[in-house]
């Protein structure tokens, strides 16, 4: 984090660390509140969803205070402040919000209790080797690493949009006639969500560096979050709702 | 922000500050805790009346230090601190709280599900971009360029007006004759507050500058913000609370 970023640009980050957490904790508070109208089958499904928004509300508030302490602002102009600020809250987040958010689209689904547990531990157990494998390239100094470990992690992550868009595609049939749209944007949004993590990784690798690509970095991780985390939260929160209306559930 | 306020002009905008913080929490906690008494068909609007206020509650706390940090008190008077104000935390409220305002009118007046969609999507919409189009103009230099982005902004707040006024009265008219003096409460108030912004938004494009105006801006902003959010959720409770009894619904 040597790059001189302007003051326009780091309070442009600023501002969008603040804004995702602000939406981090007011979806989290939604999907908690607005469980107890959803069928009781959709409830877990509702409890995770809000979990990964709590988790990325926690981790922004920590890359919000780490970004704070990393400069500091000396008339008018920024400069590198006592700590280095760390992107490696993004990887511990996702680390536990990924898997999560695979459980959340599988338990919302409803299969059968056999399909459940066996379609989640794999989607699940792929998206944890996903991140653990993109973590030791993001902090190689040596380009060469970097790009082994980007082609590791991008393993996993081919054989769950295989899994989500093949895999799933029969499972995704069986669904009610009201939920089935909502079911293939939750599907199609993860595919192109997720697409930006493993896109904005090479920035460094091609020798797109310094301020601007930071500034870019930066926010574009936290738009791609907000998407992948409260924006696939509401189409689960509207499949969970669809579907219980579609079964006859009144909300007391 | 090099204008010297004085002691009580600072003090007294920090004490507006802290006087919505504990408004916003106030009511948040309200709607949260009252959303059990209204019928689920009413719930979503409760939930999401409370998120305005608890985002809003986020931002005053964000605010209030930001003010903090940006003057230092010596020997009695007000000097600037070594931060700026960040004036930008309201906007990134407004770009939040602002649609979902809009999406709790049109919830609590239990439109047919297609109808309901139409119309939150279009209001909220065109709300995000009124804001996104002021923020620009807020931050420029150049007077030319802030009231080009003024009347930018006032495209889609005028459309909003329209479609409040005309576009609602067919639906209002369909109303329960207890609930309908309050959702036209509910829509005039939306209209009248909401018009404290672009005006204020005017003063350092007509001259108006310096501590007096400064303190009236925050002031002013403070006081809208209340009644925005906070008056106009708790219309949306009496709208809810109203409807729900005359739907025969019995609080459990």
């Amino acid at each position: 984090m040597e790059a001189e970023l302007s003051l326009f640009q780091y309070n442009l980050v600023s501002n969008f660390f603040s804004f995702t957490i602000a939406v981090m904790a007011a979806a989290t508070l939604f999907f908690w509140l607005q469980r107890s109208q959803v069928a009781p089958p959709y409830r877990a499904a509702m409890t995770i969803t809000g979990l990964v928004t709590f988790i990325a509300f926690y981790h922004y508030f920590r890359i919000f205070e780490s970004w704070e302490a990393a400069y500091a602002i000396v008339d008018g102009s920024v400069q590198a402040g006592g700590k280095s600020f760390n992107d490696a809250y993004r990887y511990v987040d996702w680390l536990l919000t990924v898997p999560l958010l695979m459980i959340e689209l599988i338990l919302v689904m409803r299969l059968s209790r056999e399909e459940t547990i066996k379609k989640a531990t794999w989607l699940a157990g792929l998206a944890a080797l996903m991140i653990a494998l993109g973590y030791p390239g993001e902090i190689a100094e040596a380009t060469g690493v970097a790009f082994a470990f980007w082609v590791l992690s991008m393993i996993p992550f081919v054989v769950i949009v295989y899994t989500l868009y093949v895999g799933l595609s029969e499972a995704v049939d069986r669904q009610p006639e009201e939920a089935k749209p909502l079911v293939n944007a939750a599907r199609y949004l993860t595919i192109v969500a997720w697409l930006f993590y493993p896109l904005v990784y090479l920035f460094p690798l091609i020798g797109l560096e310094g301020p601007n690509a930071e500034t870019f970095l930066q926010v574009g991780y936290t738009i791609a979050d907000i998407v992948a985390k409260a924006v696939f939260g509401v189409l689960i929160y509207m499949i969970a709702m669809r579907k219980s209306e579609a079964e006859g559930h009144k909300p007391a």
